[in-house]
């Protein structure tokens, strides 16, 4: 597992000449660093004298932002698992007609596969963004500044995720899943950079 | 060293309620992320039939891609101690007038370090910004969206930054430091903002 490795090594993995780990892998560690950070503006606030009163929110919030961050932090495997295997459709061969046929359906499964996993970073990272503004509205006041790294890791690792969308969506032969999933996408880019971009703005207010 | 710990280790340090890593970490980390993709953009066009004639370039890049990213790969431990001795500053006695007078100059000094060690990030990560314009504009076409991944990263290492100057610099006494760091800031996120939108649009138009 590529998270298990030390952070130095997955930058070395990431800068080689190897596709993977890539775009994908770094679109998800950013939401988890997002997930993390709302976490961490969670944590800091539990117990915190006079945030008596938001203790069961900030509860909430953490555990849901430890589950999304589960979740992202499972997905750089997924997105490498997913990268592979598409890649490997490629080398299958293409001597006979069948051969062929079988390649163009792996091909097709493959891209499918890359298409849906950076779509789920995605909606993750939504989620990501979504906790940011509750931990951010009513955290310690202290880390605000932590809830503010966090929903920008959040929306960049849901833009980066869109961007593997967009380079495997137009290959796909089943154009209804292919609009299905450019579409969704969209709406997650735009409402997205709205919220986050509100969240920001709070966490800028409370800074002075 | 606390790069040198797995990435899901890292992931549970920065989301506990211990304040280091935070917020400033994941910018440095960010920064580095993006330093990396722009070093694979690089290292995969190298060598790439029909790109000899960028080969060069791609090489003089990937040098400074790769100068920088060990710069904010080591700006992690650099913001951990310069929060903790910010953070130590305050648990020094205040019995005495020359307690408190030694005091108040140690926050102000780790004030100070607090301000310029993400004021030194976000110059690192502008630096990540320029260079990944270089590597999306000439690089392997295949690889764009790691590019794309690469500039996005970048700027949200910057702007992650920026926030630790903004908490910091305002307690700080020496005005015109404080003034010339927010100035800074202020004119990095600025440009940043620009550049990294325009590289941001170019892969989107590669990607098509």
């Amino acid at each position: 597992m590529v998270t298990q490795s030390s952070v130095e090594k997955f930058l070395d993995d990431l800068a080689s000449g190897h596709p993977t780990p890539g775009g994908g892998s770094a679109a998800a560690i950013m939401g988890a660093m997002g997930a993390a950070l709302v976490s961490m503006v969670c944590n800091v606030t539990i117990g915190k004298k006079g945030y008596e009163g938001v203790e069961a929110e900030m509860r909430a919030v953490r555990d849901e932002s430890e589950r999304v961050r589960r979740r992202l932090t499972a997905m750089v495997a997924e997105d490498i698992a997913a990268f592979d295997s598409f890649m490997s459709a490629y080398k299958l061969p293409k001597a006979t007609e069948d051969d062929k046929a079988r390649r163009a359906a792996a091909i097709q499964a493959g891209l499918r596969r890359a298409t849906e996993t950076p779509l789920d970073c995605a909606r993750a990272c939504a989620e990501v963004i979504a906790l940011s503004r509750r931990a951010s509205e009513q955290g310690y006041l202290n880390v605000i500044s932590d809830g503010g790294v966090g929903v920008l890791a959040g929306f960049t690792g849901l833009r980066s995720a869109a961007l593997n969308v967009y380079i495997n969506a137009p290959s796909l032969q089943d154009r209804e899943f292919a609009q299905q999933a450019l579409a969704e996408v969209h709406e997650l880019l735009e409402a997205g950079g709205r919220r986050s971009e509100a969240v920001y703005a709070l966490v800028r207010g409370k800074l002075g």
